[in-house]
């Protein structure tokens, strides 16, 4: 273990894939205009190339844009079609959805971040069937899949019996899944919740109580505690796989996500994108490219600031141009920031928009929380020999959660005789992050994004040490049955990471999701400006949420129709 | 529980205690010529009026600068005394020592940052006794002294007894106290480290070894997890206090750490300072004063840059004064930065010291710690009601150590008649802060620092939301006996808070301390730019490693005698 040698065997490897996407991405295609980044004024600049960004940019050269009289306005001034612009600071489409195709497994993609949805989001699924991409049901929880908390291991199908669960419970929750467990609790404090959809979550969230307590301005893992003690809290906080389900967030929108993602009745089922998730921002940006729009990857934007043009109140974006450093001022009539929470605080602190006390209160309204994944390749699916097929098991050793992800011959196109196989050998989160991230080698890792520099490519390479201590967790996971072999490829992804800052983000204790979400969308009366994605959201850490707080920005302020490939009656949040 | 109307009862209490220190430090005392901040070039810049700078800033005026040829160049050539500043963005003097007195407790004080020192930091001791400040013994373990870990409560006294300790752990640690077992276990990664003191770790750094891995480039969790196991860690990390010394730092500085300041041979001793911690900051500022130096306080410090004055590179620092939010220029000879990481990373990007890749690189080999405290003031010590004296008690639940503070009329000069008490209800690090973070309801908690806008006074109120929360743990730790009245006051203090961003910090894995030490001491060879302070020592979190850094600095950089007070052959790192 641990020989120095190995250390830069796997360095690099994650660099493949992020080149990959590059291509067809940094160009604008031959078919469409080029736009001189200097010309006059722009008629929108989107920031951020993430989906809700990409989905934005789409949309705005979309068919329905024929009937907005405000995109009709910005038509007839320019006596042409719109000018739409889709700023990224990196070199690649996709923010936190990013799919790396490790050798050896071309039907096979390591999702880093986002990795499937689920069938209560019909913006996601809707979607995903208009652009034509192929799917598949994501499993999770099989019974025969393992549990190892407290050095005790045992199967899911196992949860039931109080002998085998080393947790000393109260009656209430003893002999239930944490899943059950969770939604029984939540049941105490909100009767109906296991049943409720998002919108009648909102619809309760301003008064919903408990003791005299608002449950909006209520740490759950305070109501956690009191409802279940602390072996209680302990037992969900390790059995369920995430500790920051149930960290002390805002009490009901932990609720409405634990019900919402988790543990609703019934259950919720998952997909995934069988070409990878980032092929949805790859997709929308393709179709925004083909109508005309310009991608300008690279282009990192530092400073947010107002200007009068032609008698008009115009935003002026100063940005730095990479790698060579160039800066680049761009005037626009509207501007679109498509950037979670970590990415705005990284402005120039004198861009105008943190001079509003309110968006600067909204801003921190949510609170980021680290999440990392390492994905581990090998050349036969060894977890099948000990009876393991798909879906997760879950532990308290860092490691946390490991989903059996997949054989390259058993998927469609794929060479059946090539097992080659891929593991999601952890997905953390929380305290567990630093466990990792502690093991990289990375020289500048923890330094602050200097603008003096440009942005670092993203490098998904895991190091050696780090490989050698989830290959000893995992044998410790699955006992002395399981036969490991060495992996043949790793990537890590820890996006706490400037310029994200954040796997992905919760409401606070005290705030108010259905008042914030709303000023979020359009935080200054007086600017064209606005703000998308899933922080500020009620589908946080998922498409769902920046696709659906887009959308909502998008028809308020630029007069867009809903979509005819959106399901009818569709609820997209407050 | 959790009345609405209780909620702003305590709020604002902590300011109280932050406006007394203020006064006697905003202005400069009338014997000592005001300076005008716009004069020609000053001759020393201190940024940062915690402890670090403090100590620098009067070392610099005191007795030992005549025998310095560098000070003696720099009043040649001014013809008079010596021009140096202390400049602090905030109201008060002292950083992370904090010390608050609560009303009705004059001879009590909450040491809301760090709270006291060891009999093996004789830099600390020595300074304490020159500047003539009181001290006494810090208790912590005492016998009769609760532990309540996974809902089982028993006494110190008996951590030797495997049926009491709810944990199933391997035989080599079975039956011990953490200290014991942690000892134990460092013994067996570096024999004969329990007796090691700082000078002998640092010789073994470079080279020590386990299993051909060099530990500075090792995890301690994972040589934990390898050593005792996932029970055996939760033990320690439980019954500890600190997550933060179990977690994935630097092996080696981890277990220096650990031996030092906690589980050595022969045991360590602690003591504090009787008049608050904040006193010997704010003594050395007095005394600078005294000799003629400036302290600006409200004085924020921007951007760092360089320039030429009378064929002579200086360096120019752009502040802004608040509340007006005024800007203003300095320039300077030399400038020291007595700043923590998180501070230095807020400069403008721009400033000429993030151009340096091993700036950088040095400036991210700590990583932040969170950390935080909750005083709360009683009207009578009810702890004694069931046998508790002093010293601590520790659960797993978020409270993790409290520390039976003191009794006013047992004071020295109190009235013994006031039995007024002060407990430290809660003092807890890593996730349990955001657990209690999450209960405070000051608006813009997590807003970003907005250079637009004045630093926030120091705030230690603690709404009544989070008092709830702790008195119910409290009940819950101390057990059924315990008959806890309602506080009288409450502080708390979450230091993740920009600007310091950390409570204390860790070397990370793979820092070469010894090497980056010196380095960040005189970071760019070719600027008068010093950095000190605890974040880049081996002392961290203690004032000694802030003194230790701050005198090395001032010895090796200008040319400083070491000062008579401190005890002949004292050691103070690499």
């Amino acid at each position: 273990m641990g020989k120095p040698t190995r250390r830069d065997l796997l360095k690099g490897a994650g660099a493949l894939g992020a080149a990959a996407v590059v291509d067809g991405a940094l160009g604008t295609p031959a078919r469409a205009r080029p736009r001189d980044d200097r010309d006059d004024v722009v008629d929108v600049a989107v920031i951020g190339a993430g989906v809700s960004g990409a989905y934005a940019a789409w949309r705005l050269l979309g068919p329905e844009a024929e009937d907005s009289h405000i995109l009709r306005r910005l038509r007839r001034h320019r006596r042409g079609p719109l000018d739409v612009r889709l700023f990224e600071s990196s070199e690649r489409i996709g923010g936190r959805l990013f799919s790396v195709t490790p050798p050896g497994m071309p039907h096979l993609h390591a999702e880093l971040g986002g990795m499937r949805y689920l069938n209560n989001q019909p913006v996601v699924a809707d979607l995903v069937d208009h652009l034509g991409l192929r799917t598949a049901l994501f499993p999770v929880d099989e019974p025969q899949n393992l549990v190892y908390l407290r050095q005790h291991r045992f199967t899911q199908g196992q949860w039931g019996d109080p002998q085998v669960v080393p947790y000393e419970l109260p009656a209430a929750i003893r002999g239930r899944t944490p899943d059950d467990a969770l939604s029984s609790i939540i049941e105490g404090f909100v009767p109906g919740a296991s049943t409720m959809d998002h919108q009648a979550w909102d619809k309760i969230k301003p008064t919903a109580s408990a003791d005299g307590r608002y449950l909006y301005d209520t740490g759950f893992w305070n109501l956690l505690l009191e409802a279940v003690g602390q072996e209680g809290w302990a037992f969900l906080h390790d059995g369920f796989g995430y500790g920051s389900v149930v960290s002390n967030v805002n009490g009901i929108e932990a609720m409405e996500a634990s019900v919402a993602d988790f543990v609703g009745s019934p259950p919720p089922s998952y997909r995934y994108l069988l070409d990878g998730y980032q092929t949805v921002p790859e997709e929308l940006v393709q179709r925004f490219e083909a109508e005309g729009g310009t991608v300008r990857l690279h282009h990192q934007v530092r400073r947010i600031g107002r200007d009068r043009a032609d008698g008009e109140d115009v935003l002026v974006l100063d940005l730095t141009v990479w790698p060579d450093g160039r800066p680049l001022r761009v005037r626009a009539h509207h501007v679109v920031l498509a950037m979670p929470q970590r990415s705005i605080e990284l402005l120039d602190p004198d861009s105008f928009l943190f001079t509003s006390d309110q968006f600067l209160a909204d801003l921190g309204a949510v609170v980021p929380r680290p999440a990392s994944k390492l994905f581990l390749g090998y050349d036969r699916p060894w977890w099948e020999e000990i009876g393991l097929n798909a879906g997760r098991s879950v532990t308290d050793l860092p490691l946390r959660q490991t989903y059996y992800w997949g054989v390259e011959g058993e998927q469609a196109g794929a060479d059946p005789a090539n097992r080659n196989a891929l593991l999601l050998a952890s997905y953390n989160d929380l305290s567990d992050v630093e466990f990792w991230n502690e093991l990289l080698t990375r020289p500048d890792r923890l330094a602050p994004v200097a603008v003096t520099r440009p942005p670092r490519p993203m490098d998904a390479s895991a190091p050696g040490t780090l490989v050698d201590e989830a290959q000893r967790q995992l044998r410790e996971l699955h006992g002395p049955n399981a036969r490991i072999p060495e992996p043949t490829s790793a990537y890590f992804q820890d996006w706490v990471q400037d310029p994200y800052g954040a796997a992905y983000h919760f409401w606070q204790v005290g705030a108010k999701s259905w008042e914030v979400m709303p000023r979020m969308r359009h935080p200054l009366p007086d600017a064209n400006l606005y703000v998308c994605g899933d922080a500020w959201s009620t589908g946080q850490g998922w498409v769902y949420g920046a696709l659906s707080q887009a959308e909502l920005m998008l028809e308020e302020h630029f007069a867009l129709p809903r979509p005819t490939w959106l399901s009818p009656g569709t609820y997209l949040g407050a």
